[in-house]
């Protein structure tokens, strides 16, 4: 049974996988090196036993990523409504036990397809009525100060994309200017081999530790297509920063949904599409 | 009817959107400017009318991306089994005919879900057990400098990245070299705002021309993922070759199938990974 204003964590593993393999390649001198490559590996979702989706991931936060895949599928309401959270490599899968228990869950996900986070889904006529009623906060504001100094936090990341590419990275961070001093804490940065994936465990993570998005930014290394301002708006979070552009899709659902969105960022050059009210030169 | 033996084209529309679309933007100095960004538009794929996925499509190839995801996904087994195919961006949908009618199609979709071509999806497991019947051909050979002369090509190709980023390319080229004069001929280069998308436009054109891959290279600028490798199998390709990186899954399979594959390849340069007894440097 849920127990309403329950604030419990719920049980989780811990099963990081190895990030990178090493590997064998031939230069075009003819020279051969190890070279270092980013993992992948099938995750299969599972329910109250339920299979719901196998999702390919590179292992660094499987947790989070099973709980921000229900969260952004909005399979599942809350976090309260999750018992447990067990990753198993052997079998490759995570298996999510809710408070409520199977019958509960199936009735919610009977009408709906498991989307796809990559421009190849089903849901997409639901997300889009769904932003219809996401109205994000006007009051927070970001200064161009601040935005640099998360760029710089971002550049300064050790990460599995400096070592081996092939993934893409995401973070959320609280940056603050008094004026005198703009800093930028960045309080979770998951890399994935596939940019929703990072974007889904950035929202489980979130989820666990109860954060609220109002009054902080999120920073992709992927293009701002239309999923992705949707996720984001749909966490609460009224700042979106990319190194990459933008579809038309994804400026107008910004537009729609008042976020500011600022891509083509990196080191002191950005530019900013949506939402100028937001921001501070 | 089905007609066993028949070499018709399915009829079909050309139905192209608009492919770049202007935009205001401010830059770190408080310039305003207009940017070029890609477009994205949802296109809902119907087959006999029944409604199965929805896309999410720069538009450039709409009616080759219908067909190569239906190709890629295994639900219509062959060219001939498909009598027309109508784009109609008035109600964002293609609609796919087939010769022998909903019957036909429902049975041999019915016990499967709609993979998602981006690590969130639900057919992986049918994937993997097919990719081990895949044996790619032996003799096909690439010279480095048939390499070099796609990676020319690609690079001179007027492309939607360089006018708006945000998109990924793909390329089917023919590298010949006679031991005097290297060349690639480009096939096909698609755009899309998802790379599966473009290859799956690849994999529809393929069909539509009844282009065999046993000869032919393959070319993405996006990631080297299980998906991606898969889909170059799947299509019968032997050499596929990326600017990007690749991911462990991605190297395991191309080394189960026999791929030939290079990756980080821009100018002269390049890592050959897997398959070197086709590639002569």
């Amino acid at each position: 049974m849920a127990e309403p204003g329950a604030a419990m964590r719920p049980e989780l593993t811990e099963a990081r996988r190895d990030l990178t393999f090493d590997v064998e390649a031939i230069d075009e001198s003819g020279q051969r090196s190890t070279v270092a490559i980013a993992g992948e590996h099938p995750l299969t979702l599972y329910v109250d036993r339920r299979e719901l989706v196998t999702l390919m991931t590179l292992g660094q936060a499987p947790e989070a990523l099973a709980l921000g895949f229900l969260r952004n599928q909005r399979l599942l309401e809350g976090i309260d409504d999750i018992a447990a959270v067990h990753v198993d490599w052997e079998v490759d899968a995570v298996a999510v036990t809710t408070r409520a228990g199977a019958s509960d869950f199936s009735e919610r996900t009977a009408r709906r397809t498991v989307t796809t986070g990559c421009g190849q889904g089903s849901v997409f006529g639901d997300l889009m009525a769904e932003i219809d009623a996401i109205r994000l906060p006007v009051e927070p504001r970001l200064t161009q100060r601040g935005l640099y100094a998360l760029l710089d936090a971002v550049r300064r990341q050790e990460t599995i994309y400096k070592q081996a590419g092939a993934v893409h990275g995401c973070a959320l961070a609280r940056c603050t200017d008094d004026g005198m001093d703009a800093r930028a804490d960045v309080l979770y940065y998951v890399e994935d081999v596939g940019r929703h994936n990072a974007v889904d465990a950035i929202a489980g993570h979130m989820w666990l530790d109860r954060i609220d998005g109002a009054d902080k930014v999120f920073y992709t290394t992927g293009r701002l297509t239309s999923e992705m301002v949707i996720k984001c708006a749909q966490m609460g979070v009224p700042f979106l920063v990319s190194r990459s552009g933008l579809t038309e899709m994804g400026y107008r659902i910004a537009r729609q949904v008042g976020l500011t969105m600022i891509g083509r960022a990196a080191n002191t050059r950005y530019l900013l599409f949506t939402g100028a009210e937001r921001f501070d030169r």
